[in-house]
């Protein structure tokens, strides 16, 4: 495995872990500032959105698993397909669970640290 | 505009004009053998499930806009998004209105031609 695709999956993992430890900080550092969020039946949302979004949800517990299922390097950008599970439990709430697949587009920045630019995300509620 | 952006606009255009002409062969012909579609709620299909789902609405009237709201060419790749309204009106029935957005990969062929490599739709029945 090179080492963009390596420092990619270090994204993903990073992302995962900052996402279910509620450190919204860090997971808006993984993305580009002009980063654009797509999910069906709404309007691309941008980073201000996602930042409400999260912190919204303080207090809720993320839990689930993540898989990269195609990785693309193509110089300063890539393409990836991963399959997630989620499991979002609001306080004193029941779990919610989604599962389903994304595909995105990572950039390299200029202090070559890779980042999240456009996500396009298709999970739908679990069918138990 | 460069030419492989407008060969991208070009592929676009095809692909919505068969389409609606119910020439799926031509469509076929658009994108890569190894193509991925993802849709919210199912598994990724690929180009056999396509010709399948295409021949099984053979008959339907298709209708509709398609506008690409962004397009990066990256050497023998590119990626896009794009802002769909489809209308698909099956024979003797009432048209079924899905709207919203797409992430592609497109790639080019060995012989120059772009073609659609993945695909994410994240169209939803359009709210009246």
């Amino acid at each position: 495995m090179d080492s963009d695709e390596q420092a990619i999956r270090d994204l993903i993992a990073r992302w995962f872990d900052a996402t279910k430890a509620g450190d919204v900080d860090t997971v808006l550092g993984l993305m580009t500032d002009d980063v654009v969020f797509m999910v069906p039946g709404q309007e691309p949302f941008g980073k201000e959105a996602f930042a409400a979004a999260s912190h919204g949800m303080q207090g809720a517990e993320f839990g689930g698993t993540s898989e990269i299922v195609e990785l693309k390097v193509l110089g300063d950008w890539a393409w990836m397909r991963t399959r997630l599970r989620v499991a979002i439990t609001p306080p004193g709430g029941k779990p919610m669970v989604r599962r389903g697949y994304t595909l995105s587009i990572l950039q390299r920045n200029s202090s070559g640290h890779w980042a999240i630019a456009r996500d396009a995300n298709l999970l739908a509620p679990e069918v138990s």
